[in-house]
Protein backbone atom coordinates (compact mmCIF):
# COMPACT_ATOMS: atom_id res chain seq x y z
CA UNK A 1 0.00 0.00 0.00
CA UNK A 2 1.01 3.54 -0.92
CA UNK A 3 0.16 6.79 0.15
CA UNK A 4 2.04 10.53 0.29
CA UNK A 5 2.65 12.64 3.07
CA UNK A 6 3.87 16.03 2.94
CA UNK A 7 6.02 18.25 5.89
CA UNK A 8 5.06 21.48 6.26
CA UNK A 9 8.66 23.35 7.17
CA UNK A 10 7.65 26.51 8.38
CA UNK A 11 9.02 29.30 9.78
CA UNK A 12 7.50 30.35 13.29
CA UNK A 13 7.45 33.66 15.10
CA UNK A 14 5.69 35.92 18.03
CA UNK A 15 2.41 36.52 16.64
CA UNK A 16 0.04 33.85 16.86
CA UNK A 17 -2.30 34.80 14.30
CA UNK A 18 0.67 34.76 11.62
CA UNK A 19 1.93 31.80 12.95
CA UNK A 20 -1.61 30.09 12.25
CA UNK A 21 -1.98 32.17 8.83
CA UNK A 22 0.91 30.47 7.67
CA UNK A 23 0.45 26.67 8.79
CA UNK A 24 -3.39 27.11 6.74
CA UNK A 25 -1.28 28.44 3.72
CA UNK A 26 1.48 25.75 3.64
CA UNK A 27 -1.26 23.27 4.38
CA UNK A 28 -3.44 24.77 1.68
CA UNK A 29 -0.20 24.49 -0.82
CA UNK A 30 0.49 21.16 0.52
CA UNK A 31 -3.04 19.49 -0.31
CA UNK A 32 -2.28 20.61 -3.58
CA UNK A 33 -0.20 18.03 -4.19
CA UNK A 34 -1.99 15.49 -3.47
CA UNK A 35 -0.83 14.22 0.31
CA UNK A 36 -2.90 12.16 2.13
CA UNK A 37 -0.77 12.76 5.33
CA UNK A 38 0.73 16.22 6.27
CA UNK A 39 2.33 17.31 9.53
CA UNK A 40 3.34 20.67 11.10
CA UNK A 41 6.36 21.42 13.31
CA UNK A 42 6.62 21.64 17.04
CA UNK A 43 5.76 24.58 18.49
CA UNK A 44 4.10 25.78 15.48
CA UNK A 45 1.80 28.29 17.11
CA UNK A 46 4.29 29.44 19.41
CA UNK A 47 8.12 30.59 19.88
CA UNK A 48 10.11 27.85 21.33
CA UNK A 49 10.89 29.16 24.94
CA UNK A 50 9.78 29.02 28.18
CA UNK A 51 8.40 32.49 28.20
CA UNK A 52 5.80 31.77 25.75
CA UNK A 53 4.41 28.81 26.52
CA UNK A 54 2.16 29.72 29.19
CA UNK A 55 1.04 32.56 27.11
CA UNK A 56 0.82 30.48 23.86
CA UNK A 57 -0.83 27.63 25.50
CA UNK A 58 -4.33 26.46 24.70
CA UNK A 59 -6.76 24.17 26.22
CA UNK A 60 -7.81 21.80 23.73
CA UNK A 61 -11.14 23.07 21.83
CA UNK A 62 -9.65 26.23 21.40
CA UNK A 63 -8.65 28.37 18.29
CA UNK A 64 -5.58 26.16 17.72
CA UNK A 65 -7.21 22.65 17.87
CA UNK A 66 -10.44 23.89 16.10
CA UNK A 67 -8.52 25.31 13.18
CA UNK A 68 -5.97 22.01 12.82
CA UNK A 69 -9.59 20.50 12.57
CA UNK A 70 -10.81 22.76 10.37
CA UNK A 71 -7.74 22.19 7.70
CA UNK A 72 -8.29 18.41 8.29
CA UNK A 73 -11.85 18.37 7.29
CA UNK A 74 -11.38 20.74 4.99
CA UNK A 75 -8.65 19.58 2.79
CA UNK A 76 -10.03 15.43 3.54
CA UNK A 77 -6.18 14.65 5.39
CA UNK A 78 -4.90 13.07 7.88
CA UNK A 79 -3.46 16.12 9.91
CA UNK A 80 -0.31 15.66 12.59
CA UNK A 81 -0.95 19.50 14.12
CA UNK A 82 2.65 19.38 14.55
CA UNK A 83 2.73 20.75 18.74
CA UNK A 84 1.26 23.20 20.65
CA UNK A 85 1.57 24.31 24.26
CA UNK A 86 -1.56 22.42 25.70
CA UNK A 87 -3.10 23.82 28.83
CA UNK A 88 -4.62 21.07 30.85
CA UNK A 89 -6.57 22.25 33.81
CA UNK A 90 -6.58 19.16 36.43
CA UNK A 91 -8.85 18.44 39.59
CA UNK A 92 -8.56 21.63 42.21
CA UNK A 93 -7.87 24.06 38.63
CA UNK A 94 -4.33 22.81 38.73
CA UNK A 95 -2.64 24.19 35.66
CA UNK A 96 -0.29 22.18 33.76
CA UNK A 97 1.35 22.45 30.18
CA UNK A 98 2.22 19.95 27.91
CA UNK A 99 4.40 19.98 24.50
CA UNK A 100 1.53 18.28 22.87
CA UNK A 101 0.25 16.66 19.44
CA UNK A 102 -3.05 16.61 18.26
CA UNK A 103 -3.75 14.34 15.36
CA UNK A 104 -7.42 14.35 13.38
CA UNK A 105 -8.33 12.37 10.48
CA UNK A 106 -10.00 13.46 6.90
CA UNK A 107 -13.34 14.07 8.27
CA UNK A 108 -11.69 17.04 11.14
CA UNK A 109 -12.59 14.45 13.97
CA UNK A 110 -9.36 14.44 17.10
CA UNK A 111 -7.97 10.46 16.35
CA UNK A 112 -5.15 10.80 19.44
CA UNK A 113 -3.37 13.16 21.33
CA UNK A 114 0.52 12.93 22.47
CA UNK A 115 2.01 14.80 24.48
CA UNK A 116 6.03 14.74 25.10
CA UNK A 117 6.87 11.84 27.06
CA UNK A 118 10.84 13.41 27.34
CA UNK A 119 11.88 17.30 28.56
CA UNK A 120 14.34 18.26 26.81
CA UNK A 121 16.51 19.19 29.72
CA UNK A 122 20.09 20.13 28.70
CA UNK A 123 23.30 22.45 29.26
CA UNK A 124 25.67 22.82 26.23
CA UNK A 125 28.69 24.46 27.41
CA UNK A 126 28.51 27.98 24.98
CA UNK A 127 25.89 26.56 22.50
CA UNK A 128 22.57 25.87 24.11
CA UNK A 129 20.88 25.68 27.49
CA UNK A 130 17.12 24.69 27.38
CA UNK A 131 14.89 23.42 30.33
CA UNK A 132 11.61 22.75 29.09
CA UNK A 133 10.46 21.56 32.50
CA UNK A 134 10.62 25.03 33.98
CA UNK A 135 7.22 24.93 32.54
CA UNK A 136 5.94 21.81 31.14
CA UNK A 137 4.72 18.58 32.23
CA UNK A 138 6.15 15.26 30.79
CA UNK A 139 3.06 13.16 29.08
CA UNK A 140 3.00 9.63 30.38
CA UNK A 141 1.39 7.69 27.78
CA UNK A 142 3.06 5.83 24.85
CA UNK A 143 0.67 7.18 21.38
CA UNK A 144 -0.08 5.06 18.37
CA UNK A 145 -2.66 6.51 16.07
CA UNK A 146 -5.15 4.37 13.66
CA UNK A 147 -5.46 5.48 9.98
CA UNK A 148 -6.40 3.59 6.80
CA UNK A 149 -2.39 3.32 6.18
CA UNK A 150 -2.61 1.32 9.37
CA UNK A 151 -0.67 2.22 12.66
CA UNK A 152 0.98 5.45 12.61
CA UNK A 153 3.66 6.40 16.07
CA UNK A 154 4.27 9.75 17.35
CA UNK A 155 7.25 11.46 19.24
CA UNK A 156 8.54 14.49 19.43
CA UNK A 157 12.02 16.10 19.21
CA UNK A 158 13.78 14.82 22.52
CA UNK A 159 11.42 11.63 22.01
CA UNK A 160 13.74 10.55 19.41
CA UNK A 161 16.78 10.13 21.23
CA UNK A 162 15.24 7.28 23.01
CA UNK A 163 15.21 4.18 21.12
CA UNK A 164 13.46 2.66 23.97
CA UNK A 165 10.10 4.59 23.03
CA UNK A 166 11.14 4.23 19.14
CA UNK A 167 11.14 0.43 19.17
CA UNK A 168 8.28 0.15 21.43
CA UNK A 169 6.02 1.57 18.46
CA UNK A 170 7.44 -0.79 16.28
CA UNK A 171 6.61 -2.99 18.29
CA UNK A 172 3.22 -1.87 18.88
CA UNK A 173 2.77 -2.61 14.99
CA UNK A 174 4.09 1.10 13.39
CA UNK A 175 5.53 1.22 10.02
CA UNK A 176 5.80 4.78 10.29
CA UNK A 177 6.63 6.87 12.70
CA UNK A 178 6.08 10.77 12.74
CA UNK A 179 8.42 13.15 14.54
CA UNK A 180 7.22 17.08 15.13
CA UNK A 181 10.48 18.11 16.07
CA UNK A 182 12.87 22.01 16.58
CA UNK A 183 16.25 20.31 16.92
CA UNK A 184 18.76 23.50 17.41
CA UNK A 185 21.87 24.08 15.44
CA UNK A 186 24.08 22.30 17.85
CA UNK A 187 22.61 18.98 17.94
CA UNK A 188 20.99 19.20 15.22
CA UNK A 189 23.77 19.36 12.23
CA UNK A 190 25.57 16.21 14.46
CA UNK A 191 22.21 14.16 15.38
CA UNK A 192 19.59 14.73 13.84
CA UNK A 193 19.34 12.85 10.68
CA UNK A 194 21.77 10.03 12.27
CA UNK A 195 19.10 9.11 14.85
CA UNK A 196 16.33 9.54 12.19
CA UNK A 197 18.26 7.37 10.03
CA UNK A 198 19.69 4.86 12.75
CA UNK A 199 15.85 4.54 14.10
CA UNK A 200 14.48 3.46 10.69
CA UNK A 201 16.91 1.02 10.11
CA UNK A 202 16.54 -0.48 13.48
CA UNK A 203 13.22 -0.84 13.50
CA UNK A 204 13.12 -0.82 9.59
CA UNK A 205 10.52 1.70 9.72
CA UNK A 206 9.93 5.05 7.44
CA UNK A 207 10.91 7.97 9.88
CA UNK A 208 9.41 11.33 9.04
CA UNK A 209 10.74 14.57 11.15
CA UNK A 210 9.25 17.91 10.37
CA UNK A 211 11.14 21.36 11.47
CA UNK A 212 10.49 24.41 11.72
CA UNK A 213 12.37 26.77 9.24
CA UNK A 214 15.48 27.95 10.36
CA UNK A 215 15.03 31.88 11.81
CA UNK A 216 18.45 33.08 12.67
CA UNK A 217 16.97 36.04 14.43
CA UNK A 218 14.72 34.20 17.11
CA UNK A 219 15.75 33.24 20.25
CA UNK A 220 16.42 29.33 19.32
CA UNK A 221 17.11 28.72 16.12
CA UNK A 222 15.59 25.45 14.75
CA UNK A 223 17.91 23.21 12.42
CA UNK A 224 15.49 22.53 9.91
CA UNK A 225 16.17 19.87 7.51
CA UNK A 226 12.83 18.16 7.67
CA UNK A 227 13.11 14.63 6.71
CA UNK A 228 11.44 11.36 5.45
CA UNK A 229 13.63 8.48 5.95
CA UNK A 230 12.92 5.01 4.60
CA UNK A 231 13.42 1.64 6.21
CA UNK A 232 16.97 1.38 4.95
CA UNK A 233 18.03 4.37 6.23
CA UNK A 234 18.06 6.13 3.05
CA UNK A 235 16.85 9.81 3.21
CA UNK A 236 14.20 9.70 -0.04
CA UNK A 237 12.87 13.72 0.87
CA UNK A 238 14.76 16.16 2.77
CA UNK A 239 14.60 20.05 3.47
CA UNK A 240 17.28 22.98 3.94
CA UNK A 241 17.19 25.92 6.45
CA UNK A 242 14.37 27.38 4.67
CA UNK A 243 10.95 27.32 4.58
CA UNK A 244 9.29 24.96 1.79
CA UNK A 245 7.03 21.99 2.09
CA UNK A 246 9.23 17.96 1.51
CA UNK A 247 6.48 15.56 0.24
CA UNK A 248 7.30 11.88 -0.61
CA UNK A 249 5.80 8.80 -1.41
CA UNK A 250 5.49 5.99 1.44
CA UNK A 251 5.42 2.63 0.00
CA UNK A 252 4.64 0.00 3.31
CA UNK A 253 5.29 -2.86 0.99
CA UNK A 254 8.59 -1.71 0.92
CA UNK A 255 8.74 -2.36 5.07
CA UNK A 256 7.58 -5.52 4.69
CA UNK A 257 10.71 -5.90 1.76
CA UNK A 258 13.17 -4.71 4.69
CA UNK A 259 11.86 -6.48 7.39
CA UNK A 260 11.71 -10.04 5.03
CA UNK A 261 15.72 -9.51 4.07
CA UNK A 262 16.81 -8.12 7.02
CA UNK A 263 15.00 -9.69 10.28
CA UNK A 264 15.99 -7.26 12.81
CA UNK A 265 12.60 -7.84 14.83
CA UNK A 266 12.48 -11.64 14.64
CA UNK A 267 16.04 -11.99 15.56
CA UNK A 268 16.18 -9.96 19.35
CA UNK A 269 16.74 -12.02 22.07
CA UNK A 270 13.55 -11.83 24.05
CA UNK A 271 14.67 -14.51 25.96
CA UNK A 272 17.75 -13.15 27.05
CA UNK A 273 16.66 -9.42 27.21
CA UNK A 274 13.10 -7.58 27.13
CA UNK A 275 11.37 -4.18 26.36
CA UNK A 276 8.97 -3.79 28.84
CA UNK A 277 5.87 -1.14 28.47
CA UNK A 278 4.40 -0.34 31.83
CA UNK B 1 41.50 9.07 32.34
CA UNK B 2 43.19 8.34 29.35
CA UNK B 3 44.20 5.40 27.26
CA UNK B 4 45.15 4.37 23.45
CA UNK B 5 43.44 1.73 21.71
CA UNK B 6 44.42 0.05 18.20
CA UNK B 7 42.49 -1.69 15.74
CA UNK B 8 44.37 -4.38 13.77
CA UNK B 9 42.32 -3.95 10.26
CA UNK B 10 44.16 -7.39 8.54
CA UNK B 11 43.29 -8.98 5.56
CA UNK B 12 41.97 -12.36 6.30
CA UNK B 13 42.86 -15.86 4.09
CA UNK B 14 42.21 -18.97 3.70
CA UNK B 15 45.63 -20.27 5.36
CA UNK B 16 45.03 -20.17 9.35
CA UNK B 17 48.78 -20.29 9.88
CA UNK B 18 48.97 -16.95 7.59
CA UNK B 19 46.34 -15.79 9.29
CA UNK B 20 47.76 -15.80 12.92
CA UNK B 21 51.23 -14.71 11.27
CA UNK B 22 49.79 -11.80 9.66
CA UNK B 23 47.59 -11.04 13.51
CA UNK B 24 51.03 -11.46 15.15
CA UNK B 25 52.53 -8.94 12.89
CA UNK B 26 50.43 -6.48 12.60
CA UNK B 27 50.11 -6.39 16.81
CA UNK B 28 53.80 -6.19 16.93
CA UNK B 29 53.61 -3.18 14.90
CA UNK B 30 50.62 -1.99 16.82
CA UNK B 31 52.28 -2.29 20.23
CA UNK B 32 55.22 0.15 18.71
CA UNK B 33 52.23 3.08 18.87
CA UNK B 34 51.95 2.61 22.54
CA UNK B 35 48.88 1.08 22.42
CA UNK B 36 46.99 -0.11 25.57
CA UNK B 37 44.33 -2.07 24.36
CA UNK B 38 44.42 -3.80 20.46
CA UNK B 39 41.63 -5.68 18.82
CA UNK B 40 41.56 -7.88 16.10
CA UNK B 41 38.38 -8.53 13.34
CA UNK B 42 35.79 -11.10 13.70
CA UNK B 43 36.81 -14.28 12.19
CA UNK B 44 40.77 -13.06 11.88
CA UNK B 45 41.60 -16.74 11.36
CA UNK B 46 39.38 -17.63 9.52
CA UNK B 47 37.67 -17.57 6.40
CA UNK B 48 33.65 -15.91 6.96
CA UNK B 49 32.15 -18.98 5.24
CA UNK B 50 29.78 -21.27 6.60
CA UNK B 51 32.26 -24.45 4.78
CA UNK B 52 35.29 -23.50 6.87
CA UNK B 53 33.70 -22.60 10.25
CA UNK B 54 33.57 -26.22 11.59
CA UNK B 55 37.35 -26.93 9.72
CA UNK B 56 38.45 -23.98 11.75
CA UNK B 57 37.36 -24.23 14.69
CA UNK B 58 39.60 -24.86 17.87
CA UNK B 59 38.92 -24.73 21.94
CA UNK B 60 39.91 -23.28 24.16
CA UNK B 61 43.28 -23.31 25.15
CA UNK B 62 44.49 -24.82 21.56
CA UNK B 63 46.62 -23.03 18.90
CA UNK B 64 44.81 -19.64 18.75
CA UNK B 65 43.87 -18.67 21.74
CA UNK B 66 47.29 -19.54 23.23
CA UNK B 67 48.93 -17.42 20.79
CA UNK B 68 46.34 -14.73 21.70
CA UNK B 69 47.29 -14.79 25.31
CA UNK B 70 50.91 -15.09 24.60
CA UNK B 71 51.28 -11.85 22.48
CA UNK B 72 48.75 -10.18 24.72
CA UNK B 73 51.71 -10.97 27.99
CA UNK B 74 54.66 -10.54 25.32
CA UNK B 75 53.63 -6.45 24.62
CA UNK B 76 51.80 -5.92 28.31
CA UNK B 77 48.43 -4.99 26.43
CA UNK B 78 44.41 -5.97 26.41
CA UNK B 79 43.79 -7.87 23.90
CA UNK B 80 40.12 -8.72 22.34
CA UNK B 81 40.93 -10.98 20.26
CA UNK B 82 38.41 -10.44 17.68
CA UNK B 83 36.78 -13.60 16.66
CA UNK B 84 37.08 -17.08 16.02
CA UNK B 85 34.90 -20.39 14.94
CA UNK B 86 35.11 -21.38 19.26
CA UNK B 87 34.37 -25.14 19.57
CA UNK B 88 32.57 -26.35 22.42
CA UNK B 89 32.08 -30.03 23.32
CA UNK B 90 28.75 -30.13 25.66
CA UNK B 91 27.91 -33.00 27.83
CA UNK B 92 27.17 -36.18 25.99
CA UNK B 93 29.75 -35.46 23.18
CA UNK B 94 27.24 -33.02 21.74
CA UNK B 95 29.98 -30.41 19.66
CA UNK B 96 28.45 -26.60 19.19
CA UNK B 97 30.34 -23.69 17.26
CA UNK B 98 30.46 -20.55 18.54
CA UNK B 99 31.17 -17.08 17.46
CA UNK B 100 33.34 -16.08 19.72
CA UNK B 101 35.37 -13.30 21.29
CA UNK B 102 38.57 -14.24 23.60
CA UNK B 103 39.79 -11.45 25.86
CA UNK B 104 43.31 -11.43 27.21
CA UNK B 105 44.80 -9.04 29.73
CA UNK B 106 48.43 -7.46 29.69
CA UNK B 107 50.01 -10.84 31.54
CA UNK B 108 47.78 -12.39 28.99
CA UNK B 109 45.46 -14.24 31.14
CA UNK B 110 41.95 -14.67 30.19
CA UNK B 111 39.56 -12.06 31.10
CA UNK B 112 36.46 -12.89 29.75
CA UNK B 113 35.03 -14.77 26.46
CA UNK B 114 32.27 -13.30 24.83
CA UNK B 115 30.09 -15.83 22.15
CA UNK B 116 27.82 -14.22 19.76
CA UNK B 117 24.13 -13.46 20.33
CA UNK B 118 22.61 -12.60 17.69
CA UNK B 119 23.41 -14.93 14.64
CA UNK B 120 23.38 -13.52 11.02
CA UNK B 121 20.77 -15.12 8.78
CA UNK B 122 19.84 -12.56 5.84
CA UNK B 123 18.95 -13.08 2.53
CA UNK B 124 19.02 -9.55 0.78
CA UNK B 125 17.68 -10.23 -2.83
CA UNK B 126 21.10 -10.56 -5.86
CA UNK B 127 22.99 -8.88 -2.93
CA UNK B 128 23.89 -10.99 -0.11
CA UNK B 129 22.90 -14.13 1.55
CA UNK B 130 24.35 -15.60 4.92
CA UNK B 131 22.53 -17.84 7.31
CA UNK B 132 25.09 -18.59 10.08
CA UNK B 133 23.01 -20.25 12.41
CA UNK B 134 23.86 -22.96 9.55
CA UNK B 135 26.66 -24.31 11.67
CA UNK B 136 26.99 -21.87 14.98
CA UNK B 137 25.00 -21.70 18.12
CA UNK B 138 23.88 -18.59 19.49
CA UNK B 139 25.44 -16.84 23.26
CA UNK B 140 23.44 -16.88 25.54
CA UNK B 141 25.76 -13.96 28.06
CA UNK B 142 25.90 -10.19 27.81
CA UNK B 143 29.36 -10.14 28.83
CA UNK B 144 31.71 -6.56 30.12
CA UNK B 145 35.12 -6.78 30.82
CA UNK B 146 36.83 -5.52 33.76
CA UNK B 147 39.93 -3.59 32.84
CA UNK B 148 42.08 -0.88 34.84
CA UNK B 149 40.03 1.89 32.54
CA UNK B 150 36.65 0.85 33.88
CA UNK B 151 34.09 -1.89 32.48
CA UNK B 152 34.43 -2.24 28.91
CA UNK B 153 31.68 -3.93 26.76
CA UNK B 154 32.01 -6.45 23.68
CA UNK B 155 30.13 -7.20 20.82
CA UNK B 156 29.97 -9.28 17.58
CA UNK B 157 28.86 -7.46 14.41
CA UNK B 158 25.48 -8.65 13.52
CA UNK B 159 24.83 -7.86 17.50
CA UNK B 160 25.59 -3.90 16.47
CA UNK B 161 22.39 -4.19 15.18
CA UNK B 162 20.61 -4.42 17.93
CA UNK B 163 20.15 -1.31 20.15
CA UNK B 164 18.84 -3.76 23.45
CA UNK B 165 22.07 -5.20 23.67
CA UNK B 166 24.26 -1.70 23.26
CA UNK B 167 22.02 -0.31 25.97
CA UNK B 168 22.56 -3.30 28.03
CA UNK B 169 26.35 -2.82 28.08
CA UNK B 170 25.88 1.05 28.88
CA UNK B 171 23.26 0.45 31.54
CA UNK B 172 25.89 -1.83 32.91
CA UNK B 173 28.46 0.93 33.24
CA UNK B 174 30.37 0.44 30.26
CA UNK B 175 31.94 3.51 28.29
CA UNK B 176 33.23 1.91 25.61
CA UNK B 177 32.22 -0.86 23.75
CA UNK B 178 34.14 -2.70 21.35
CA UNK B 179 32.84 -4.32 18.25
CA UNK B 180 34.95 -6.81 16.11
CA UNK B 181 32.79 -7.21 13.55
CA UNK B 182 32.71 -7.89 9.57
CA UNK B 183 30.18 -5.96 7.66
CA UNK B 184 29.91 -6.74 3.84
CA UNK B 185 30.08 -4.39 1.15
CA UNK B 186 26.39 -4.34 0.73
CA UNK B 187 25.36 -3.49 4.40
CA UNK B 188 28.63 -1.77 5.25
CA UNK B 189 28.07 1.56 3.28
CA UNK B 190 24.83 1.81 4.44
CA UNK B 191 25.08 0.74 7.98
CA UNK B 192 28.24 0.37 9.58
CA UNK B 193 29.08 3.97 10.44
CA UNK B 194 25.72 5.03 10.83
CA UNK B 195 24.99 2.60 13.47
CA UNK B 196 28.35 2.77 15.51
CA UNK B 197 27.39 6.60 15.63
CA UNK B 198 24.16 6.20 16.84
CA UNK B 199 24.76 3.49 19.72
CA UNK B 200 27.85 6.03 20.46
CA UNK B 201 25.27 8.76 20.53
CA UNK B 202 22.46 7.13 22.24
CA UNK B 203 24.21 5.64 25.10
CA UNK B 204 27.57 8.08 25.54
CA UNK B 205 30.48 5.56 24.82
CA UNK B 206 32.77 5.20 22.59
CA UNK B 207 32.04 2.71 19.98
CA UNK B 208 35.47 0.52 18.20
CA UNK B 209 34.22 -1.39 15.15
CA UNK B 210 37.16 -3.29 14.20
CA UNK B 211 36.55 -5.09 10.65
CA UNK B 212 39.08 -7.06 8.20
CA UNK B 213 40.32 -5.25 5.36
CA UNK B 214 38.39 -5.87 2.18
CA UNK B 215 39.17 -9.02 -0.40
CA UNK B 216 37.97 -8.59 -3.36
CA UNK B 217 38.93 -12.35 -4.25
CA UNK B 218 36.81 -13.63 -1.46
CA UNK B 219 33.62 -15.13 -1.01
CA UNK B 220 32.44 -13.25 1.84
CA UNK B 221 33.79 -9.27 0.70
CA UNK B 222 34.70 -7.43 4.55
CA UNK B 223 33.58 -3.82 3.95
CA UNK B 224 36.41 -2.76 6.19
CA UNK B 225 36.28 1.14 7.62
CA UNK B 226 37.04 0.14 11.12
CA UNK B 227 36.30 3.30 13.25
CA UNK B 228 36.39 4.48 17.02
CA UNK B 229 33.69 6.91 17.50
CA UNK B 230 33.58 9.13 20.64
CA UNK B 231 30.32 10.10 22.52
CA UNK B 232 29.01 13.09 20.33
CA UNK B 233 29.24 10.33 17.61
CA UNK B 234 32.20 11.95 16.05
CA UNK B 235 34.45 9.65 13.65
CA UNK B 236 37.99 10.20 15.49
CA UNK B 237 39.51 7.46 13.75
CA UNK B 238 38.78 5.18 10.23
CA UNK B 239 40.55 2.97 8.09
CA UNK B 240 39.72 2.35 4.62
CA UNK B 241 38.83 -0.47 2.77
CA UNK B 242 43.29 -1.62 3.27
CA UNK B 243 44.53 -3.08 5.45
CA UNK B 244 46.01 -1.02 8.41
CA UNK B 245 45.94 0.14 11.86
CA UNK B 246 43.58 2.68 13.22
CA UNK B 247 44.34 4.01 16.59
CA UNK B 248 43.04 6.22 19.31
CA UNK B 249 43.36 7.87 22.20
CA UNK B 250 39.84 7.22 24.07
CA UNK B 251 39.25 9.93 27.02
CA UNK B 252 36.93 8.93 30.22
CA UNK B 253 36.05 12.23 30.96
CA UNK B 254 35.02 13.21 27.60
CA UNK B 255 32.41 10.62 28.24
CA UNK B 256 31.13 12.36 31.57
CA UNK B 257 31.47 15.76 30.16
CA UNK B 258 28.98 14.37 27.36
CA UNK B 259 26.95 12.89 29.71
CA UNK B 260 26.34 16.07 32.14
CA UNK B 261 25.47 18.17 29.01
CA UNK B 262 22.87 16.36 27.39
CA UNK B 263 21.60 13.86 30.48
CA UNK B 264 20.17 11.14 28.01
CA UNK B 265 20.87 8.09 30.54
CA UNK B 266 19.28 9.73 33.33
CA UNK B 267 16.22 11.32 31.27
CA UNK B 268 15.11 7.63 30.10
CA UNK B 269 11.41 7.34 31.24
CA UNK B 270 11.79 3.93 32.83
CA UNK B 271 8.43 4.76 35.00
CA UNK B 272 7.15 3.89 31.50
CA UNK B 273 9.50 1.56 30.10
CA UNK B 274 12.42 -0.70 30.82
CA UNK B 275 14.45 -2.81 29.19
CA UNK B 276 15.13 -5.82 31.60
CA UNK B 277 17.73 -8.24 31.47
CA UNK B 278 17.15 -12.05 31.69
Amino acid sequence: MKFKIGLCQMAVGENKALNLAKAENMILEASKKNCDILVLPEMFNCPYKNEAFPLYAEEFGMETTQKLSQWARKHKIYLFGGTIPELSIHEEEKKQIYNTCFIFDRKGELLGRYRKMHLFDIEIKDKVTFKESDTLSKGNEIVTIDTEFGKIGVAICYDLRFPELMRALALKGCQVIIVPAAFNTTTGPKHWNLTLRARAVDNQVYMVGASPARDCSSFYQAYGYSSIIDPWGDVISQGDEKEGIITSEIDLDYVEEVRNQLPLLKHRRTDRYDLIIK
